[in-house]
């Protein structure tokens, strides 16, 4: 493969987040093809193939992988499926990028971090976005320049609008704050050692049973603090925010922003309603770096120790939520391919 | 008078903007207290004396002037009673603060200047409330400081949500640029020499046969530019902002904030719907300073040059409105008392 | 005393708030005059009356509260003298503006309570002066009026530049945190019930031995959330705000605004230093409210309740710091005074 | 073609755009690729095509025109040489995206027209690329849909950091207050019909003889009035704003935003610097439309009457600017091609 050739992706799963990929494969990143489209449910998988010159569809994600056209894999399968088909990559050596969760556990995590330590070098970007999001990078490149001083704290916002039916307060860790739990491990550079949750009286804005919204506490290894509004049926938009404390000053990214308007005796403008419109630069963002780094035979980004640590944390955090108690979070010793 | 004693002072006019001086000089600021009211219409100045400890009502301005408990004079009659009480004041030597405009012509400022200069010291200090907003003076203070290096042009907006019956075209220029004629002399410190109006398209917002909104330009003597948006019938608020526009750096006041509420779909907040809201605190501070400087026998702020240049400026832009032109603005000589 | 005589004050204590406050009286706000000031440091006294027409300076403060040109008592002395000054002011049964705390402990302000229930009316106001801030007083009016549905979470932020020689851990507790603590009180209209306090890594910046800065967790008896950072060295300004979540919106106070500059490659503004800047129309209108009140004969604002409930917060969080366990605060039953 | 070959592209000019350029279709833009670079400086057009598979370097437009791996034409020369390139490209009925200005007088924008029309169909596109601004795109959105009312002026700011040698005041218009005259048009769907020029006193930053900044009047057909502020070497960024008003409202694009940073006693944030970094997702944006079109054999976007009616304002906006005098536009008949 040389730097101009085009890359050949298969995807994985053509639910929303998948059929999204597909579109931005195909008409929004260069040097990227969707050669393969996967799904169980084989008609779904013709219809996500259908109008895409040269892609095949299957219901098999090892058939995939063995096809000639086939260069690299794109996981949007549902969580429980990851951990099948990222060892199928893996056998195949082909750079993988599966949409988090890596896998819905610390264990399946850990099974596919041995598989890619016996590959003997990183194959697996994990999904987790946000480092792409124009706002995160400047926060990040602020606080790894010493602009603010050591980083003290994390004060973040993630609210919804509303949750879809069969939502639960687990989900509330494992799909929601388990970004904040990559953030803030990516901007802190520090892994989380312990995770508190409060639980405020419920919004009557949430489903019957469902404890909405959450204040969640995490500390890191170095000391540390982060807390997290977790508000998942807040009604009025989607907003994610975070603000970072240093030494010497704090900056926050998330604010909405956009036209200003005034009028109708108010001032300001719209909130996005949706993490496709909020996120939406970052997930082409995303895909682009990982395109761009597989056709140079490279893989980079947040990788399975990333997604084993967010899965080990969230862990921690469903039993905290549960018990009212501050919970430890234990990690495996970190492989050197991982820089431990 | 030492500094402690309690100044008494007449109040000229009872309508709305006189009551609200009662008010304030009565609940609000200290060291002063209101002795006088003056109005032609008897009822109303007694209406407005009464619930005030030792506080007379009179219909003849002169005759309030008289008393021995009056020390010092707030005009807010409708402006072509303002010569006439103000060359009262000056007869009896009083502190005078006069709501804007001092005089509605400039040949009648002209004559209570003279009245001033026979005098031989201020006595004047002329209603433009502005000059002791918080913003204004943070602006002032950054541009005299050289903050934004010399100023080069100024870019400003005056929205007002509707007007009452019987506005005229040229009430834009007298009653609501003249502020910001005031404030680019002020903030500038240079006098306007010309005046350009430009009217786009009127409103359908606007009552019949008012041109509103304008655009309104002004030279002054060391080139810089002034443009003013003058719009008397927005509909949405109370709206007050101005850019002055250096060779190192631009400063905007008047954006609208206090709470940012988020909610429904929308970010943003209120906008004062009025002139008394947005402006409560210059008022509150102009009495004060005017009564403090009283309280020392002196006479600060804007004085009657500053109100006859206004005036000259207002002509000259009544003037460029009627006929499309470009109006040149001439003053007289500027005598020694107002550092001429 | 009539609606429009003028109330003689006593200020107790003329330390930087006692001396803020003497001058408030005499200069800012009207209704007042200060007739004596009291210092247990004669000369410091002396120094404080000269120039104030009437002021008498007393070591004394029962001696002056019962001079007849006293009507009423503004403590700003050191929190261990108040209970004496407080219960010398009942004993006279004079309206009160006793700067926060009530008393430094829970206690005192027991006993203060049990002195003034034997009076059988509220005679004390407690200095915390948020509650005159214009923008939480907006945002009370929001939470109030149903804008927001049920207020589920506060979060909070209080920074200030640096501390004092001397300053300890406590003192962030009590002298800092206590103003959230009440304003979370009021804001939510209910009691604190417990406190939990996390301590991230020290920041370089505090000085050796202080735990600068800490996330201390308030909830309620209607089971709200509060956390609240507090960081009294964070050396770039004084910064507190407030963003309340409620059921269908969110809404913050406390954005720095004000003129908007755009200067050698960055847009923003200035940050308040200090609480005085910050703060100042508060104070000017909190004591404004307490005298207008105390010449109608009447006790309003937060009162002695509110000062033991916040003493009772605060001593459940300095021993929540100190272990770093959750405490629960324990109250007394609330007289019938206090709407109990 | 069908949807989904790929665009072979002949990018004409390889200075500072065209690279730039070259760079966007061969990284950024799926669906296209560049097959042909030209310069008239043989090794500049080898160094671009250097590492770009496919590509060949020409020195000639209209046989880069002829090859038969040549779909479309992107023109980034210097504008004098725009004419000769535009009339090959539809000599071919080639679909173009040219670089602004389409050509750099009106008369030759005309000759441009008259060869389009004979072809009968719309190829050209012109590189207004404000038109794929997310911030300028919801403007329109909103005037579109009615929100503001009758939109009645528009307030523009244009600010650069500062100009290379040798740029002039024509330059003013024609490379910088054409971006305004463009947008004005598109915003308000009306052309523009009279010229003034304003010049306040020049800045000591700007070039000896340079009269920056100006403040340039736009009249339109409907009556709106549009002033625009150019200012090239304002020094301290990149800034440009966009400020509609409306009968029933008014919205500002351009407000600087992004991280929001409190440290060293300021709020705000960092100003771009340049163009490319405030505009890259418009200029990707452009280009990404462009393709799409292309690729389904249709002309989007900004088009030759465009190109031609800046010209003729900035025209007249440069003799309003050596005569200070208003100075009327004289537009030919707009063919039907263009909607006459």
């Amino acid at each position: 493969m040389t730097q101009h050739s085009t890359l050949g992706v298969a995807v994985v799963g053509t639910g929303r987040m998948g059929a999204d990929h597909v579109r931005r494969l195909d008409e929004v990143v260069s040097g990227a093809r969707v050669t393969a489209v996967v799904d169980i449910d084989g008609d779904r998988a013709k219809g996500a193939a259908r109008g895409i010159a040269g892609c095949t569809a299957y219901t098999d994600a090892a058939a995939a992988m063995a096809a000639p056209d086939v260069d690299a894999v794109l996981i949007a399968s549902p969580g429980p499926a990851h951990e099948e088909a990222l060892l199928a990559a893996l056998a195949h050596d082909l750079p993988v990028l599966c949409e988090k969760p890596l896998t819905p556990d610390a264990a399946a995590a850990l099974r596919v971090m041995e598989a890619e330590a016996r590959l003997g070098h990183r194959r697996v970007q994990v999904g987790f976005m946000r480092r792409y999001d124009a706002e995160y990078l400047r926060l990040k490149a602020l606080l790894d320049g010493g602009g603010l001083g050591r980083p003290l704290m994390l004060h973040c916002r993630h609210r919804n609008v509303a949750t879809p039916p069969g939502f639960t307060e687990q989900m509330m860790i494992n799909d929601s704050v388990v970004h904040e739990i990559d953030a803030a491990r990516w901007l802190l550079g520090e892994e989380i050692t312990a995770v508190t949750v409060l639980r405020p009286r419920p919004s009557g804005g949430a489903p019957e049973g469902l404890g909405d919204p959450q204040l969640v506490l995490l500390e890191t290894a170095g000391g540390a603090v982060v807390d997290v509004e977790i508000f998942v049926n807040c009604g009025f938009g989607y907003q994610v925010s975070c603000e970072a404390v240093g030494e010497r000053g704090a900056a926050r990214l998330g604010d909405a922003h956009g036209l200003y308007v005034t009028a109708a005796g108010r001032w300001g403008g719209e909130i996005a309603q949706d993490y496709v419109v909020r996120f939406e630069d970052a997930y082409d963002r995303q895909v682009r770096r990982w395109v761009d780094a597989a056709r140079r035979g490279e893989t980079e980004g947040p990788g399975v120790w990333d997604g084993y640590a967010a899965a080990a944390v969230c862990e921690a955090g469903v039993r905290a939520q549960a018990t009212g108690a501050r919970v430890a979070v234990e990690l495996a010793a970190r492989p050197a391919l991982y820089g431990g």
